[in-house]
């Protein structure tokens, strides 16, 4: 693990870039923190890379890491700065024509998310690897956000994630409901209730599917983009629950 | 408004029992605040009487009380010491019987239901005009529990009521939709989402149909009786957020 850059936010957030091997990736860690942090994994969503996510990503830092949380994200495969993937960016172009179309997509959302999966989920675990060896970081380990389905795969076969909170989204791959079935660990799942370019029934039998005695849903107005404030401190005190 | 008892809850929380007319009620109050404070209303299920309720209510009242709230319950008609109806225990009786035998319920959910929102909100709106004359109450006024088409019913209507924590449940009148999507004032419902007693998507379609641009829905395990301890403070959030 190389850090490749530092800045502080706001006086007292330390903010390091890294690479872990060929991942870059984002680690945010209180400044003034005397013994070691819990971590939360920030996941985002794919196709858009960490330079134009950053602003929406280092607010969330900034939330998780007030509430005495690490946080970190990588940029995926294919996104940002690294390699593209032919067939990733077919299946995307794909996806937004059957879209647009009114077409089904199951056979798309596989072909795009599936291949995603199995490379993002190697890299973030070799990821934590990293992390954990780092003084600052100790406790226990969170994922927050998407791609839900990176966060299902983490949350059934990573050992050290204790809890997930997942952004709900309609692109899972119907495979993936098996996936959900087997996990154990607490969830917090949001959903946004009017969001047009999410299957909202799906969401719901998703939620249904995910085999944790302790899950939450909590559905919100707002369209894609507009999860409320007020989300961000709930989302804190789950992990607060469960991490620490 | 007259007071009947009073008596003191770990300390620091006034627990007067009152009546309003021929509608008795209990009313908490902090003890020590120098200050009017906001006032939620405490919605019951029907039937069981504020007696049989009281421990769920004094705790329910006693989390409230400790957010900086008043809390205020009446005694549903029909229900504890008041008068029987009726045709509301034959509807009862129906329910239940229906609901054994998988038959429908929305006829008998009408004879039910209708007649008892009719009689109990301009009750709720008598004993708010009585609390609201209090000094120890001031500002603004929410509602929370159930019956849901109480609150509902109430949520439309009464304009002193700023906002509304729901318990979804099945037994709303289809007619009431109606009302639901009239609603404006921000609200929170919540959902048990294996609860067996419950028409959970009879619920999600109620919390589709409410009008509201704020509206929030919790959905958790746990059934019928197990709503999560942290809901409660997230109750008081909302409520925070809305009348303070």
């Amino acid at each position: 693990m190389q850090f490749t850059s530092e800045q502080r936010l706001d006086g007292d957030i330390r903010e390091r870039e890294f690479t872990v091997g060929e991942i870059p990736g984002i680690l945010w860690t209180p400044g003034s923190a005397t013994t070691p942090v819990p971590l939360i994994l920030l996941g985002q969503p794919g196709g858009m890379g960490l330079r134009k996510m950053y602003p929406r990503l280092a607010a969330r830092a900034r939330h998780t890491v007030a509430a005495g949380f690490a946080a970190a994200t990588i940029e995926l495969p294919g996104s940002g700065d690294r390699p593209r993937s032919a067939e990733a960016e077919q299946a995307r172009a794909d996806l937004h024509r059957a879209l647009q179309a009114g077409e089904p997509v199951d056979e798309i959302v596989d072909r795009l998310v599936l291949p995603l999966v199995e490379k993002a989920v190697p890299e973030w675990r070799t990821t934590l690897d990293a992390l954990l060896t780092l003084p600052e970081i100790g406790g226990q380990v969170g994922f927050a956000g998407g791609i839900i389905a990176i966060g299902i795969r983490l949350a059934v076969i990573e050992p050290r994630i204790s809890a997930a909170l997942l952004f709900a989204g309609s692109f899972v791959p119907g495979s993936m409901f098996d996936e959900a079935r087997q996990i154990t660990i607490p969830l917090h799942v949001l959903l946004q209730w009017d969001d047009e370019g999410n299957d909202r029934q799906m969401a719901l039998n998703l939620f249904d599917a995910f085999g944790s005695t302790e899950k939450t849903l909590h559905a919100n107005m707002g369209g894609h983009t507009g999860i409320p404030e007020f989300e961000g401190d709930a989302g804190n005190r789950f992990f607060a629950r469960h991490l620490t």
